[in-house]
């Protein structure tokens, strides 16, 4: 049975909802970011990234949101996750994640893992002060230019949800109150109101 | 007719590269960046996140390279620059454009554009200083790890070879010499002999 390897509350919550929104069969395996597991060599094997999500199926190994949250919608096309059969409507909606992926996530990276890309803790600190300006500044973007609504691509739920979702719920982290944002606020209480939502974010407090 | 902006050696190569690899139809339009067009009002309105590549279609504007990839492979099927109907060899491909575009083009970003992450000057060049350790560290990771041969996915080229040879091109940036990378170096030396790569570049140039 393919394997999801997560932890809770991060980006590998949009890959666990939308397995999901599929009903997809899987089983969850935990990586414990508070002993560094994702840096010792068993999961190493699995990411040599040392990130999450990877999801271990029959054929190999998947790493990267937009790639398995794709591949989701692929192999589960009666979820409608994604419209599989229109190629720019199909390329809107990984744009969007892509923007998620290397915009916003990067974003919002820089407040807690400022290591990766500075050793000297004055330069970390100060990625850590502006990194909720920069977030804050996708956001905007976000809901002023690329929510359709009532969901991310327009009237269907899609693969971009559970990712604008997941991140939407970081925003606390930068004292962002989601709120100030009409259109992502109402989708962050839309989203809490699905059942798939509800079982992953449960599961993933356990 | 379609319309692909970019700046001459940017990441819109891949984009610009692989249009020709599919002998599709399309116009060129520079955006200046040494005038700052990416961020002045006409060209935001193409790309209001005031970046190279946007591909202008008939139905819209489509950005984020790794998306604009899967939409060339998909609409020129004839090209074989994807395996459209492997969900899973799909996966991979596109896990290793994400890979290169929100983690190797990150740590790329870091050593000219520091200023989108933080304000202070010695953060910014703290940044500089770190960013070829990063680069390289990115680059020996697909050298050992996630470069099939002879193309990046295997025996077939694909949209993941144009973007990682966008990517390569770089290096000198960081100090980096190819040649310590003998499959990359490789691929790069194949990649200048193809004609719809001599022939991007060319036109760059011009």
């Amino acid at each position: 049975m393919q394997k999801l390897f997560y932890f809770p509350g991060s980006c590998a919550r949009a890959s666990h909802i939308a397995l999901r929104e599929a009903d997809a069969s899987f089983e969850l395996r935990l990586v414990d970011f508070a002993t560094a597991e994702q840096r010792k060599n068993a999961y190493l094997k699995i990411n040599p990234k040392g990130r999450v999500p990877a999801l271990e199926t029959e054929r190999g190994i998947i790493t990267e949101t937009p790639a398995i949250l794709a591949y989701i919608a692929q192999q589960y096309p009666h979820a409608r996750l994604a419209p599989l059969d229109d190629a720019f409507a199909f390329a809107a909606l990984q744009s969007f994640n892509n923007y998620l992926c290397a915009t916003v996530h990067v974003a919002h990276a820089h407040i807690r893992r400022g290591e990766r890309w500075a050793d000297d803790s004055s330069a970390i600190a100060e990625m850590r002060r502006k990194a909720p300006e920069v977030m804050a500044g996708c956001i905007q973007l976000i809901e002023d230019l690329y929510f359709a609504g009532p969901w991310v691509m327009g009237e269907h739920y899609s693969i971009a949800d559970p990712y604008l979702f997941t991140i939407t719920q970081w925003l606390p982290v930068h004292g962002i109150d989601s709120s100030d944002y009409p259109k992502i606020h109402q989708h962050l209480v839309k989203m809490l109101e699905r059942p798939a939502v509800q079982k992953a974010i449960e599961i993933e407090s356990m």
